[in-house]
């Protein structure tokens, strides 16, 4: 039995501490990796205060029922590998309804400004003369991963870790990676938007000396039900990744070890 | 004018949809930088669910008095720099109080898995045959840097950022640190707990080739009131340093020449 806990007045309290939501403004949230439970209270907040909605295809559309009857949605994602509307496009939308005097919430998956073009939207508004605020979300290569039984860091085996993109602005893997460097100087990598090209990554880290046997973890559809987890080793990840249904998010090193240890007296959410 | 939005029974139905929070059961949570807005819903719950709380000094305190009046609120922090309870005590204490049934809530700052030892607490209390689980929360290094209008990533500038603790279990720097490798391989890094090794940490990556010009921000308190930021050079950074009052997150790369544009239509929360 879960304890009955009075809750009628605690969200419009904490509510009323925060900024208004002001005409004219845009308020760039993450939602999470899905999960209901990974919202942050001001993504809440944001979203039942905004009269029109920019989202992505990988935020929790759950969430969308909540925002007011009156509230313009607009999907602003991919469909099907397609984009159904350009970066350009959307940057320019949010401008000129900004400028309207709309309150526009841009809302993404995950964090707004880790791998999800944030800081470039952020960038365009601000050249444009329009207020900004950014709203921090769970980034999956963290707060994924940890639903999936896999902890980011633990001081024995790993004091570092790196977060990549496998999709750089062209659509390819980014040319600049030196693979040299970051096999030897990451000992754990997480790797974003990284499934389509992981053939390539996963050859570039082993001809670059990474350790075949290193461990490797697919996370599909993070803190989703319909998470799925792929455990294998570097050697052989590139046949693996094959079969991965994005979104994934990639793990590889030591931590990814302790999924089955830890397996035991985990409880999924 | 901040709409009038009915919240009544939203918690309600959203709490209603979560895992019950059995006896003999420890709940890792993260809690955030600071800013009551960055807490996820999920934490919120445990916090009011769980009857005895063991919680970090990095947490915002305010969200204690959350939590029901007969609830055991046991404080494992660090005051003035000296542990008041040991690590092993810590797991001690929670195994000990889980197997008396307790429903126990473990809250840390930022995030629970990264660089907070709740990996480790999580290996322990699964060897103890105690099961838990692990809530996420948005970590300093994204979310706090955000809040001082830093935006972690922005492909034209980084497709890698790393994330390094500053202190090693020994309370040195990791010595296992590779300076070169990470030099080289990180396009920006974003340190942990290095505020007072950072002379250090600076003339290793200087000695290994970093650009001294590169920008480096440090962000005290970050996402709370009371927050600073000071920027400078990696090259001046070391004595800057000697300024800084932990808590502190130090970033170091391309980003942080972002903060003074953005700052222009940057709203601070």
């Amino acid at each position: 039995m879960v304890k009955q806990v009075a809750t009628e007045d605690f969200l419009t309290d904490i509510f009323a501490t925060m900024p208004p939501f002001n005409n004219g403004e845009v308020w760039l949230a993450g939602a999470g990796p899905g999960r209901i439970g990974m919202l942050t209270l001001e993504c809440i907040y944001a979203i039942k205060h905004a009269n029109h909605i920019v989202y992505d295809a990988l935020i929790n559309q759950q969430i969308l029922s909540w925002a007011s009857p009156d509230t313009q949605l607009v999907f602003a994602g991919k469909r099907g590998g397609v984009k159904s509307i350009q970066q350009d496009d959307i940057t320019d939308h949010l401008i000129a309804h900004a400028q309207q005097g709309k309150k526009i919430l841009r809302l993404k998956g995950g964090d707004p400004v880790t791998f999800a073009r944030g800081g470039e939207e952020a960038l365009k508004l601000n050249d444009a003369n329009i207020p900004f605020r950014i709203l921090p979300g769970i980034t999956a290569g963290i707060g994924g991963l940890a639903a999936a039984g896999i902890p980011l860091t633990q001081r024995e085996s790993n004091v570092n870790v790196m977060f990549l993109t496998g999709h750089a602005l062209t659509g390819d893997v980014p040319h600049q990676l030196d693979w040299q460097a970051i096999s030897k100087a990451a000992d754990v990598m997480v790797w974003y938007m990284a499934v389509k090209h992981f053939p390539q990554i996963a050859e570039n880290l082993l001809g670059a000396g990474r350790d075949p046997q290193d461990a490797v973890a697919f996370v599909s559809h993070a803190s989703l039900p319909n998470q799925q987890l792929h455990m294998t080793q570097l050697q052989h990840a590139a046949d693996i990744s094959l079969q991965i249904a994005p979104p994934a998010i990639i793990a590889i090193g030591p931590i990814v070890t302790l999924q089955p240890i830890l397996q035991k007296n985990f409880l999924n959410w």
